[in-house]
């Protein structure tokens, strides 16, 4: 049965965003902090970078990057993921992910400016939809074929989705930082915890891997 | 070298306080689910209930709550913890302990309204004193007798000690349930994590025990 998925960072004080972006410095250090136990691991060094050395991390962080990345039948992402706050004006943008994008499967972009789709050479489409939560989810079930439904972020989209009820598995790597400002992922969601199972687990870099499972 | 401990149970969303308090049932619900996988602790059954059957768990959690009574010398607490905001017109209250509070060292109780202090019977005293979180801990250092000084809460509290810089140690147990509401242990502590060691252990309740520690 194809399961809804949702992988986010966050910072101890819950922060899933952050705010020291500049023009010279588009993504800011603070996500550099926030990501940067996922981002040396193995699997993303391979998945994401192409790196075929075999570098990176092969502990705790490193197992739910497999996890990130296995048994997805299609992704589901908010606009600003994709780019298209930066880069909305200039049609011939495909995402920040180069020509292999690490997604594989179909990626839909929830916008309100929809443009025409990419396919790119590894499995990977941009389909550029507007649309709510639900409806973005049965485009997706269509064409995932059994697999699972990845909600990719951003901080709104995951909210979105968490907010209706939709998400059967949901993946937090709290990252032992304090940003102090951006937004909260758990705000508004008093009692999520209820119909889920709850596990924590600890990796060797300090991030807190927990899982709320239905 | 006496070392100044904090240790606290929070909220996967940061709250460190409960807010369903009614006069039928002073501590809430919220606070109960809070405190659970503490208060099921063998030590804290043994120490607090003076429950002698050896019942209790003794996981991860069971080894932080003897880590929260070892090598004490002095304990900080501000007057809401000591029970002075609901009993503060009863000139005979002697918090909420009983006869035999687990702490057996002298504790200090932070108010503006000093009364005279209790000596109880098994080494733990209350004295009442008007003081900032310097001079508190500057009196509380003097008693210790090179034992640590451990800052027992609450929300408020913690936090003042926290913002001063005063803080060697701090564990928090972060429970995964979402509270939505209360007071935040995290705001305005921004980059508290520089100069401290991180480290994170999750128990078998769900727990996630931090440890920052410099």
């Amino acid at each position: 049965m194809s399961r809804v998925r949702l992988d986010l960072n966050i910072s101890l004080d819950g922060f899933a965003t952050t705010t020291d972006q500049t023009p010279e410095n588009p993504f800011g250090d603070d996500w550099g902090r926030l990501t940067r136990d996922y981002t040396a691991t193995r699997t993303f060094r391979e998945r994401v970078l192409h790196d075929e050395t075999g570098a990176g991390t092969t502990g705790v962080d490193d197992e739910y990057a497999q996890r990130y990345f296995a048994d997805l039948g299609a992704e589901i992402m908010g606009a600003g993921m994709f780019g298209l706050h930066e880069h909305g004006n200039d049609p011939d943008w495909r995402g920040w992910w180069g020509d292999e994008p690490p997604f594989r499967v179909p990626v839909f972009v929830l916008t309100h400016t929809p443009r025409p789709s990419i396919e790119m050479a590894n499995g990977t489409s941009f389909r550029f939809i507007d649309a709510s939560s639900e409806e973005a989810l049965a485009q997706a079930r269509a064409v995932a074929a059994g697999g699972d439904i990845r909600i990719g972020g951003g901080a709104r989209t995951a909210r979105s989705f968490l907010d209706a009820g939709l998400v059967d598995e949901l993946h937090v790597a709290v990252v032992p930082i304090i940003l102090g400002r951006g937004i909260r992922l758990w705000d508004d969601l008093r009692g999520l915890e209820n119909g889920y199972e709850v596990r924590a687990e600890a990796a060797e870099s300090g991030v807190t891997h927990l899982t709320f499972r239905r």
